[in-house]
């Protein structure tokens, strides 16, 4: 069968499921197409499984069920910061590598899912940079033009992705290194809250602030990836379980960036198109809200001129000590330079960062959400070349401060400016929305309607993206006392709920008003068999433990079970005991509770 | 009136509104203990607010009615690292001395709340020590006896409460200043979780790992001002609100020493009274399990000999640049031993404290509390003279850890060994428990039956502790297939949902076996006037949204409402559609779904 330009997860595993393709077909493929591509960009991978044990290992899972592992044969590239056991380790530091007697643990539970390694990319020496060009093994560059970097630090694994050469692709990112790449080569970044994926097996950058993040062609890629490669693990000593955070999808505020603030350095028509990003995600429900970037600007400036730089260096002490002459010369100077700090400036550091992680809690108060520009513009590789760290500088302007405020972030394509370049934006929230945050990301990506990866001819998600639900949502519906402007509705602000939708219950459910109730309530009971007009209700929106202390509140003769709608979809409910409604007075011809109570 | 000898709140509180007492009454009373007091011990103040200005304060506070304020008249001592306007902040160091321009953000919150600051109190140097011996104010002694020490840091703010000069007293507590005065001296210590009570206006200690902390004589007077003074404040980098996590109160595990690792430094006594503690704790639903206090004592290490001392340095750097001579001689040196560490130091530490988090977190696993002395014992001042160093790292072996891993702690009394001096043990349990574990503490206080204080005739509590209710568990009755052995019991499970009771409804409930139910299940359905034998059901406890996703997957036709049990009290449980139930077979006979299933 010819395989799709990019190889998104969910192609794959419908053809595997369907027998008519096998892991054996996409390992061949893919080592076809690394093959061909690495005529065009030679510098992409570091390191490679040989195609022997690759077709070894797709032939282990032909003797297994595809059903039943959900990454059934889907090839992927790792970041070679990541150990992977069997290929070495390097950094892209030729004199660093060693050779990693197991794999992280994120390999090795992406593979227990089925998933097949490829081999291992290229990235910044030690994932110190956001071009792409500092690294011995060459610099790749952008799938959209030989002239342009590719972003890095994880340099290779979004070029891999975006070419169609594996279906996704772990990288790292603590400064932006996952999110940059991804907006010049016009692919999905998600940069999971920190501790999510476990850093066991990981060269630290900045220890307290790496991620490991997933290059996808969709969001519901790298979030499936991400949730079956998180698990929480003592041995990564940032590691945190996955406690899903809510955020509202369908009516949201989101944050942007003042006029004033839109810097682009020039680059007019990327201006243009985070405007359109506004636009669309307006259309989606969103209102945008402005934000003051400043103490984002500020926070940022610990990274890298600020003690941070220091974790850098204590990642590899006795490394820069004995083999300094061996690093690539900017890598080198911006490590030396930790050297000037002092441990009461490391402290100082860190209270200024979680003094700024308090600013930044308050602004959560004005939105859901903050959509970025991904970075200003894409540079030139000789703009790097030419200013080695100011070209840099630039790239982190919208991405160095979310680690250190404990954010979660996703990186999705927003367009190509008139020069043909690729142009993204990043949505970023608070740490544990992952999920949410990459559905509303998807949201956004699907409406935005254009091909993703190097293949502008694809549709964006090939189909429809996975609806991803959310156990830690509910629906409820109300009929009476807590209606809004009635005298219970207060329980309901109280749990933040939000109004969904007015609309009717099925055709086959009487109100009652009750007797002696205070205050003034009506009981719902479904009569089968009847044929009315349907009650009005509203529907609300609560998060789970919301949910569950409003019902933990509800007093007898009232309950909550599913009450069927007019368009035939339950919902969480008010009934009410029937022996207790039917003493009271049928009203069901009114409509509703509220039309009773205007009515008397 | 005659006060008691303890001044607990809620005794004050209510004969302040029933109007048998007045602020005036109070602030005379506290005035002339005060001065009685300084004969015995001259060294627990350090400054005091004037007395016309208590009297005017008092006056002011007559002109409100006693109803509003939750801490109306009450008076409270502050320790001397904490700023209070009119009073200079000295830290125990008088060429550190300050006139602060306005209070702690706490101390102005429980100002608002009626209460009233009585004045400043000692401590050892910048908060650092466990003795109460550092400081060129004097240093308190136990109000047991004149030869043995106070405790420390919050050495004058513990003996205030216990020698029944105010109702309460804020402490802080980096390394256990907040708990180990507290075991010196019988009263309650609660350490809140770090970032709960703002720490604006604090003078730092160890900035990252501080917590300001109360002493009372009851757990539920200490809950009640962290309630009070708790709020999430961005002007404190590590504020938090207190997202409230339950823990269970009748039925719990709970971690105790092996009995290797009992240390009391020789002192027998002691011994017996932690061995008697974990028997009373096992007589109130507590199942002992023994833990591995290895990487406790691991993580304490960090603490003073690693690089945590040099966020002491970092606190006051200026300082101790330009009045080293002006140091306790004791402190200095610890400060001074800063200076040896270097910055990539300081990030390694603080991943060995983020390693001993990850072991610390699979602990909780194992128990839901930990039961640990306070401290091994009490020293005498003269023992301090001669070991200062080696002294007081004996009073930390139990406490050190417990910041350094996000801990909470409370302190409380543990009875008087046969030297006539007092025990206390700790419970400790994870961030965000403060309420429960506040709770839990308090029902072994109450239940260990001795006066709290200096004045051991007193009853513990003046009167029961006031139930602490938890709007984030609900008990949920089940009376069908989610009974344990039954095919939906699992999503009970899902929701870590744990068994509290096996028990009856009221008499007038009917149940029905359903027809064409998938899996069996039965429906209950209230009957007025019918009187049965009540059905059984099981009654579980989950927390908030563990219950809120469990009822949005409740389907038709079961809800959830309120069950009335056979004792009369209620609880939430399945309801049946009526219609549907009596559709079905009336099953009320045989007593309960489980024994219908087993006669079939």
């Amino acid at each position: 069968m010819n395989l799709p330009n990019m190889l998104q997860i969910e192609s794959l595993l419908s053809a595997c499921r369907a027998e008519t393709l096998t892991p054996t077909d996409i390992v061949r493929e893919v080592v076809a197409r690394i093959n061909a591509y690495a005529v065009k960009d030679p510098a992409v991978w570091i390191s490679r499984v040989p195609t022997e044990r690759l077709l070894a290992r797709a032939v282990e899972l032909e003797g297994q069920p595809a059903a039943d592992l959900p990454l059934y044969g889907i090839p992927f590239a790792v970041k070679d910061n990541i150990d992977v056991a069997g290929l070495p380790t390097t950094a892209a530091c030729p004199a660093f590598a060693y050779e990693p007697s197991e794999s992280a643990e994120v390999v090795q539970r992406l593979e227990a899912a089925g998933a097949i390694v490829i081999g291992k990319t290229n990235l910044d020496q030690f994932a110190t940079g956001l071009v792409g060009m500092r690294s011995p093994y060459g610099q790749p560059h952008s799938v959209f033009s030989p002239e342009y970097v590719s972003g890095g630090s994880s340099s290779g694994s979004a070029v891999a992705v975006a070419a169609g050469l594996v279906s996704f692709a772990l990288g790292t990112d603590t400064a932006g290194s996952g999110r940059v790449p991804a907006a010049f080569n016009n692919i999905v970044g998600l940069k999971p809250s920190r501790g999510i994926l476990s850093t066991y097996g990981l060269v630290p950058a900045c220890e307290s602030l790496d991620c490991i993040s997933v290059f996808a062609g969709s969001t519901s890629d790298a979030w499936k990836v991400e949730r079956i490669a998180g698990a929480p693990d003592e041995r990564a000593p940032y590691s945190r379980a996955l406690c899903s955070r809510p955020l509202p999808l369908t009516t949201f505020r989101f944050g942007i960036l003042r006029k004033e603030d839109r810097f682009f350095d020039g680059n007019e028509g990327n201006a243009v198109l985070y405007a359109r990003a506004i636009r669309l995600l307006e259309q989606l429900g969103g209102t945008p809200v402005e934000l003051d970037f400043a103490p984002l600007k500020n926070t940022a400036a610990l990274l890298y001129s600020g003690p941070f730089v220091v974790e850098r260096l204590a990642a590899i002490k006795e490394f820069h000590r004995t083999h300094r002459k061996d690093m690539d010369p900017t890598v080198g100077t911006i490590i030396d330079d930790a050297e000037k700090y002092t441990a009461t400036d490391v402290f100082e550091g860190i209270y200024r960062q979680h003094g700024f992680q308090q600013v930044a809690q308050r602004m959560w108060a004005d939105f859901d959400v903050m959509l970025l520009p991904t970075a200003p513009r894409i540079v030139t590789k000789q703009e790097v070349i030419d200013r080695p760290i100011a070209a840099n500088s630039l790239l982190g302007a919208y991405t160095n401060f979310v680690n250190l405020l404990d954010m979660a972030a996703c990186a999705v394509p927003a367009g190509f400016a008139p020069d043909g370049l690729p142009f993204g934006v990043t949505f970023v929230a608070p740490a544990f929305t992952d999920e949410d945050l990459a559905a509303l990301a998807g949201r956004f990506h699907e409406a935005l309607g254009e091909a993703v990866g190097a293949a502008r001819t694809d549709r964006p998600m090939g189909e429809k993206a996975e609806e991803i639900p959310s156990s830690e949502r509910v629906l409820l519906a109300v009929v009476g006392a807590h209606l809004k402007g009635f005298p219970l509705h207060w329980q309901l602000e109280q749990e933040h709920a939000v109004l969904r939708a007015t609309t009717r219950t099925a055709p086959d459910y009487r109100l009652f008003a009750l007797p002696n109730a205070t205050p003034p309530k009506p009981g719902l009971v479904r009569e089968r068999g009847f044929v009315g007009e349907g009650l009005e209700v509203e529907v609300y929106e609560l998060d789970a433990a919301g949910f569950g202390r409003f019902v933990a509140s509800v007093l007898q003769p009232m309950s909550i079970g599913r009450i069927t709608l007019a368009d035939g979809k339950e919902v969480c409910g008010f009934l009410c005991s029937e022996a207790v409604a039917r003493s009271g007075t049928d009203i069901t011809e009114t409509g509703g509770w509220r039309y009773y109570m205007t009515e008397r």
